[in-house]
């Protein structure tokens, strides 16, 4: 075994879900696999996304060799057109990964235009000390790998995400043989993600999606179909393509995302659609609605996806009516339950038939359940082992399994966002951290707004502001206009003016309390006035909008 | 069959989930059935809980001969503290029901005394020209019952929230053989709950629950046991009690609305507490922590609950450690499931064992699945049917379940809040509405906040708020001070100077040229700032924070 000390330190998508950055650092080499998008918590009012903090990559970046791809899922490309514009390693990824991102990359500009790798699985690829071994693994997305990454010290696989399908749609079953060879030869860590570790038994194959469907194709004959699911999910869409044409029926597909990933997934060559089938959105009023299919973005009722625009009467092509059937295949996203809800009933509205996950197998997940974890660790043997890629909850679950399938608790590393695991000759163990946490994006602006801000808005949203502005004569320390009232999100004003008069009148006692006892502190005079109406309201309204005392000075 | 037309409008539980308000009218007189509070969606930004718009019955309050109370949960009787305030009918409920509305009651305060009469189980009551009579029903709460309405035209029955439990904890299996009497007499029409519609079989008995319990009192019989389950679930709670008095364990109770239900069920005789069993939160430190066995509130993840407290360490009685076993004896209501998602992971980071619905069978619905329902109509053979209580899409599984129970088409009617639903010899139609809907609550305020305030906060929330603050001297026309830019909500001020003293310098732009151009309408000059300075912001940070231009005159 090699003399140094190799390094591994998660900058995302430990104790969440997304913002996946896992670093692998010896010597002088680091090597990045994914850089992931989160998205924000319901308190992060305004925030359109949330990526990793990467100063540690920045301090390091030198050192950088290489950013490896597992798969094209936001939640580990999705921060890269962020990152890149900041550091500029080589970046690796299978076609379809790359195409994805290709597309994401054009919203941006560079300085240098970023350098893209194409590899798949089976490649091998030296970066500084390190070889990186990209192995065939099933998903929700196609392309998909896991990484061994050969180091000086021992094989370090990481899992991305993963499930096992025997019965593939389009390619090979994940490769369970090499991953079998790597256990036979020493692992000495694996890094493996958690997403379903609370689920036992194993996941279903994605053609039982399609046997699915197969049986609503052949129940409503006489109905156009529309189908939403997520967009990166190829091998569903090919399903969807294939029935279609085998029941006589044009395929249209809407939504942005939906027609980016099928545009480059048949452009790339990981879709194969028989002559004819697909058509544009247009023309699908040439057709009679039962010999159509519609493939949809808004599995999750994205307000402004085509499914949540058809069920509201707001999309340009598409009219949906009482002849319809809508599949929803895709389960909701913790969080989701009352946006999906909200579409369904207006469907039922409209008259339409709902297909969903409670009540037909229209969807299945794409992570690997407690059986196929156990697989993982059963085929790779690690020596160590740390549970990535999943809410607290799932990492001590899979810390379980790993206890479990005979692993010594001791080998275990439940790490945290910027922790860092130490790997040498002695053994594994925590040993310091570095700078890592959430960046929030909102609009253009990348990181300026923090906690402050945050905490205004949510004040701002419980009960609003009123602006109390008053001009200050400063040589005869008078009042020469105001005090007004200005407020917004508070109460209604036209039905409050009595209650608006008693603001008035408070402030302006207050302001003249302070002239009249001679105080010139603004600061002073502001605080006066800002407690005087907070009590005054609370009394009144048991609320506390937020007070903003504006004094101007003539 | 008398001659007049009777009239039926719901003011809530249709299309939406809570709300609970029946009107049943018929000549001079009307009756009201439950009168319950909603929880505000999502973009009701601030606002504490939504009650029904009942201008409809302060309109018509001389005819009001009673509000009648189904049972004790808030979306039944949790308006009632504020529609007291403007009606004062007599107020019907069982003992329970009452025991609970009047902790309720305390909070507030009337011009006269409510009037509450309790009844139970059986009785009839003479109210105008109707009787209404109350029947025995299981519920996930004690006393709950359905009510059947003889009317001069024939019988009405209205469900309320039900289940049928063979086994009941307590008490006796709901009074199916009344309905079905009932039924032979003939029912002219069937209002029936409908919030387990799309949910096919039986549900559980609550005694299932129990027998999950007592596994866990074996399983871990060296641990402490806490247990968040619905303060109401008044049958729960005795199960845990009983259980817990079995397995030698004491019983402290903590979270407010948990010690006012246990407090009102035992002190109404709902609750038997083997003696010296129930302690005081304060003496649990008395007996080794095996020996206890904590209920407590929280179970849907509430922010200031006790369970909340308790995993972020915050409960000022009691601290848990790695050797407690919390129990969520509760299913996560929609849009709940981050925030009980959120506990559990605090839970497993203090290495506490949880137990929830999803890994043990410990919790069972309060209302009828489809069989259930299915059995309701059988027994009542109802001539009219109307679904009740329940999102549009509960509404039509159950209208589509009576189709299959073979009720013709046209006898079903799926109402909306406010439609009126008028009954006579010649068959029952609907015909008009009256004005219906939600009235905000929020603090004091009742109804004072509606679309234009939410609007704003839904604004403010987003992108907050920039104020610009100049003074003019009207005389001059001249800026003599400002324009001042304050923000909040919008970006880190410290961070942001330089963009700041862009905005501050445009907008002085475009106030001097309107001072410059003669413009003196005070209106013309904000909306010019405004438009100028929104356009500029969204180009520099794609946000649109709200603008609020002041101009002071002197």
């Amino acid at each position: 075994m090699a003399k140094g000390k190799l390094k591994i330190v998660l900058l995302g998508g430990l104790s969440e879900i997304g913002k996946n950055l896992a670093c692998i650092e010896y010597g002088n080499d680091i090597i990045v696999i994914d850089c992931g998008l989160g998205f924000p918590d319901e308190d992060m009012l305004g925030i359109d996304l949330v990526i990793p903090d990467i100063t540690y990559l920045e301090k390091n970046r030198d050192k950088i060799r290489g950013i490896l791809l597992t798969h094209g899922h936001e939640d580990h490309i999705g921060a890269l057109p962020y990152v890149l514009k900041s550091i500029s390693p080589p970046v690796y990824g299978t076609r379809l990964t790359l195409g994805i991102l290709e597309n994401k990359l054009l919203e941006h500009t560079y300085d240098e235009k970023p350098l893209l790798n194409c590899v798949e699985a089976g490649d091998r690829i030296k970066l500084g000390c390190f070889e990186a071994e990209f192995i065939h693994v099933n998903h929700s997305i196609a392309d998909a790998c896991c990484i061994a990454l050969h180091t000086p010290i021992g094989t370090i696989v990481h899992s991305g995400d993963f499930k096992l399908d025997i019965t593939p749609v389009q390619g090979e079953m994940m490769d369970i043989t090499r991953l079998g060879e790597l256990g036979r030869e020493g692992v000495l860590m694996l890094m493996c993600e958690s997403t379903n570790a609370e689920r036992p038994g194993f996941t279903p194959s994605e053609k039982k999606v399609g046997t699915s469907f197969e049986h609503l194709l052949r129940e409503y004959q006489k109905n156009r179909i529309i189908i939403a699911t997520f967009s990166s999910n190829v091998h569903r869409v090919q399903q969807i393509i294939d029935l279609s044409a085998k029941y006589g029926r044009k395929v249209a597909v809407t939504g942005r995302s939906m027609l980016n990933i099928v545009g480059a997934a048949v452009r790339l060559g990981y879709m194969t659609v028989p002559s004819g089938v697909l058509i544009d959105i247009n023309d699908i009023k040439r057709y009679p609605p039962e010999q159509i299919t519609l493939i949809t973005t808004g599995s999750q009722g994205e307000p402004m996806s085509a499914l949540y625009r058809m069920a509201f009467s707001d999309h340009d092509k598409v009219i949906i009516d009482n002849n319809d059937v809508v599949v929803i295949s895709a389960n909701p996203i913790p969080g989701n339950e009352k946006l999906i809800g909200k579409i369904i009933n207006e469907l039922y509205r409209k008259g339409i038939t709902v297909v969903n996950d409670a009540t037909a197998e229209v969807h299945v997940s794409g992570h690997a359940c407690q059986e196929e974890l156990k697989l993982m660790h059963a085929l790779t043997k690690p020596k160590y082992f740390m549970p990535i890629h999943g809410e607290y909850r799932h990492l001590i679950n899979h810390k379980q399994l790993a206890e479990y399938m005979g692993m010594p608790p001791q080998n275990i590393f439940v790490s945290s966002v910027g922790k860092v695991v130490e790997i040498d000759a002695d053994g594994c163990r925590f040993n310091g951290t570095v700078p890592a946490g959430k960046v929030l994006v909102d609009g253009y602006g990348v990181g300026d707004v923090g906690n402050i801000v945050l905490r205004d808005r949510r004040h701002l949203a419980q009960d609003g502001l009123i602006a109390i502005v008053a001009t200050v004569n400063t040589d005869e320390m008078e009042i020469i206009s105001g005090p007004d009232v200005i407020s917004r999100g508070f109460v209604y004003v036209r039905e409050s003016e009595e209650l608006m008069e008693e603001v008035r009148s408070l402030c302006a006692e207050s302001l003249g309390d302070c002239l009249l006892s001679g105080v010139d502190d603004w600061m002073q005079m502001k605080t006066k006035v800002k407690n005087d109406l907070s009590k005054f309201l609370y009394s009144k309204t048991k609320r506390k909008p937020m007070i903003l005392p504006i004094i101007m000075e003539v």
